[in-house]
């Protein structure tokens, strides 16, 4: 931490702020100079609070130089992380598409929904079972027999499937239902307690980006994770909320190079959430995949006209099949494979 | 809801869209102009969902008419709510500061604190023993010893205790340890399983505004606890997030007359989060009073160069007291008192 | 644009809205319901000022049905428009290009500039004469003398040029040294003087985003271009302001989707400007081609550590020949040719 | 400026940094720790340029030390400044209301306006003889007939005028008409040149914050009016753009006391196009009184149903005057008078 003193500090201020430094058991560097003094403080940054010193008496500001995150930070571990389920590589060379529909609703829908995601070539299967819903009116999912339905139709195609956990309460049957990959949705990325339960259990999880969330704050959410002793964390960008109301969210592809510069875990994109329109999809798909994104979350519908939910950003499984031909090219292009 | 045709919509796409109506067990509404045709249905919009109705074939655009909140909308009950705590109004003529540290410490720190909140002439008194934190390292609060500490220093002043829940799990100890107000966080404000618990229990809960959520979103947070029964909530403005880095968020104090407008429910604001710079609560304060809130959540520290946490945006004892004397001679101008 | 009335608005208030239709030369269609009473005003929808329909006794809402733009939309010219530049096609199957450092410095850099540019494949040029600074105290750029210098370098590889112009009053000097595209800035997009007096001549303008400008006021100031006569406009996505700060603006890929939906114009995309640094370039251009953009603005300096301003950005001439060959890959994935 | 080296920097790229602040004209200030190398430049900063530095070889860091603004800031110049216009002081005690109609309609609207204004105690008027408009067919303003029209009808009753300016064409058709106070909208915030012609004449100049523009900008665009001799510059907070869609702007009441502890120069607030709507116009005046500000712009319109634009966001004359009576006790509360 490198703390500059005001112009004018006295030797007493400047005292006062070593003493706080050998408090917390680092070491001071003092450098002073004729218009410029600073003070270096060397050893575990974490121990010092910044906001504390900069209320101290003069004292400019205060400047971190570490970076708050340590397990997943690719400082830690300079080679990309790869995450397997079942067998399945995700932050490899290859590309992985998740599809199925927003919410699980019936097990005919379930069954057309594992046959076309699979025939489209997606390895893993995505479904709601507990719904995330603004409105308390909204249908709020089909609960645990929506994990039964999805869980019943994936095994049919051996697909690995992926779901959201919204209440701590209910890890326990994701557990005994053998979810694949626990989700933790964009609303509870700091959700704490939450994310501290999955860092417990010994499933990959798919960590989306709050809604405003900056990259910094997303990293620390999965360093919760991390820090219980959970490592498999795949980021999922959702697209995030700015000024501009002509579609649902902005995709922020500039997170994706970014996110694989700091950390050595997967990143994967949902370009459905993002544009909120199924036509959007494929643009933003691609585009996800040429900048670098290890995989996507698609949503699929088999009639996207009957959904119960979000039926306008479903693809239906002939827009995904085409889609999924042109990002295969795109992947080639990039020097991967889908 | 309005649904709006392309033009040249189809005779029979027109009848798509009045069967969906009568499906939901609406009417429609039809108003066939030479160049604009036009649907309304007619009956519980709630049944209808406008996405739904928007991937019809022939639809060009759907408008809700209706508003998607009920209980807490000023349309159900068109007086202003008062709410009461152990006999102190929230929402009436007379404004509520609640003051005390960001969190608890010690039964030291505590009892010097509720001194100091009722020597400045506050009435109920906060304090943190469960803290959300970015980072996992950081200190998460005293936990239930904390609820214990506040508990007892507050006694001594008859002070009336607010405190956050951010656990599910915890909500029966708030009940146990007599909790009288729950503070729902800004990053649970989307908690959906949390905000259905406190929606069962007969406290009041204030309901703090997401990191960017829209006023609509969160007069929807507040339904989903008035849906489970308990209507005592608090809406409490804590400043957005925007791309502006010179203070940690902008208080939003448009959002102050427009929740008056748009809830019966008591509005509060709390200037010492939105700005984090204690130097900056004094002009948010005395803004959120004069725009017409009901009340102000004020952090306080009797020594602020000492706190474990949010050092730099807590008030002295002695600032506090000055802030009193303007509020109230504020509060009188705009015709109330504090 | 259809009128919602309130709940109970009376029949002097509806006659009072259809009296002001008609003051504007518009019919009405009344549509009168038991609950609902809507009113349609036919004809031209511009002759009608919703803000001030919405402040009429009774009137809950006004809707607009038509948008806001004519000449730059779709719907008026549903075929794409190509933009031709001394040849050059720009909104064809052909995505186009634009290399060269972010400011014009010395005849030598420019001439480095130009080979590079046109070995690397590209077949126009970019180049700052008139520099948009923050701060009055940085290098403003060359002015007329960088004009002279871009076109000197430029010519000798028959490379068309594109700089920007900042002042209504330096139009006559651009025109003068025959600047083949007049680039307006992200901070004079709704610099409406500017804006009118380029529509007045017959040169391609590239219009960029303003900072925080929605799609809706972008295309509207396109609109401001075109109706002086000028349609040879070119949309230039370069990212947008959010709370985001890991990066300088958020590249917003959606807005290439949407825009092609919505204006008949090319869009192209600067993802130097966007990111901000150079190791960002390629993820966000790859980015940009997958989802369909015509073009791109892209920064490089022979050497960037020399470069006068925004060096962190420029690629090296290297760097760009490399990223060429990826963008060639993409643009063929997705049916097109570089 | 500190530069942060990286860990395991070499000696050669620590003296290649040196030799950069060396050619710059300023000296270094080596500070070699064990885990951390420091390198202040010592001197003035303007002449070195962060992002130079940053991609020097083996640099991990730069902080600017001093602040970009000079002339604006409150350090050279700790006093606030009062700016005088016919004898009124801005930026004192007493706070300034500048009343007045969006646009100059006719004589008539301005003759009633100037009647109002000056019966509600207001010392300055407004109106908008150019504007700026989002649409080329909306409503472009009354142009040089209208700066005839706002003088004639506020000379009436000794009003100095206030209006905008944005094109640098008209600056000298403003000096003709004697504006008192010369408006730079919001849009023209960054309109660089524009500020660099109204800092070369002696009148003073409002400032509107730009739609997304942080303080540090505004504070930019200030010193550019400064550079070129003017100082009689007012900041006018306006409201920002956020993803809030209930308003049309947040106002950002934070900013008053920000700017007010940067610069000595007086800061006024706009709560008409802030909020947008006329019933939120009282309770944003009233925050931003109490928050410190130094005045107000606020619309009023003889009859706002029959305004030619922003309608719905005007005060009758009765409101004003009541919004007057209100203000005036709350400026009592802060210490203040109107």
């Amino acid at each position: 931490m490198i703390i500059v003193m005001k112009t004018g500090a006295t030797e007493a201020q400047i005292q006062g702020v070593i003493a706080e430094i050998h408090k917390a058991g680092l070491r001071e560097h003092l450098s002073r100079g004729a218009e410029l003094t600073l003070i270096g403080a060397i050893g575990d940054e974490d121990k010092l609070d910044a906001a504390h010193l900069e209320i101290l008496p003069g004292v400019a500001r205060v400047n971190r130089i570490t970076k708050p995150y340590k397990i997943v930070s690719r400082d830690t571990h300079p080679a990309g992380s790869v995450i397997r389920v079942r067998g399945i590589p995700i932050g490899g060379e290859q590309i992985q598409v998740i599809g199925g529909p927003c919410s699980v609703e019936t097990p005919e829908q379930m069954a057309l929904s594992a046959q076309a995601v699979a025939a489209a070539g997606c390895r893993m299967m995505r479904g709601g079972a507990f719904k995330p819903r603004t409105s308390p009116y909204a249908f709020q999912g089909l609960g645990v027999q929506g994990l039964e339905y999805l869980q019943q139709s994936a095994r049919q195609h051996n697909l690995p499937i992926v779901t959201e956990l919204m209440d701590v309460r209910m890890l326990d049957t994701f557990m005994e239902y053998d979810v694949d990959v626990i989700q933790i949705g964009a609303r509870n990325m700091q959700n704490f307690d939450l994310l501290k339960e999955v860092g417990r259990v010994n499933k990959p999880v798919i960590l989306k980006r709050g809604l405003s969330a900056t990259v910094s704050e997303w990293l620390m959410s999965a360093e919760y994770i991390a820090a219980g002793g959970n490592h498999n964390i795949i980021f999922c960008e959702r697209g995030i909320r700015t000024f501009e109301t002509a579609y649902r969210n902005v995709l922020d592809v500039t997170a994706i190079p970014v996110l694989k510069r700091e950390t050595h875990l997967p990143v994967i994109v949902d370009p459905s959430h993002a544009g909120g329109k199924a036509w959007m999809v494929p643009a933003l798909a691609q585009a996800a995949v040429a900048a670098g994104a290890d995989g996507l979350l698609i949503e699929m519908h088999p009639n996207p006209c009957e959904a119960w939910c979000d039926a306008d950003q479903a693809l239906t499984p002939e827009e995904l099949n085409a889609l999924m031909k042109t990002l295969g090219a795109i992947a080639t292009a990039v020097g991967r494979s889908l």
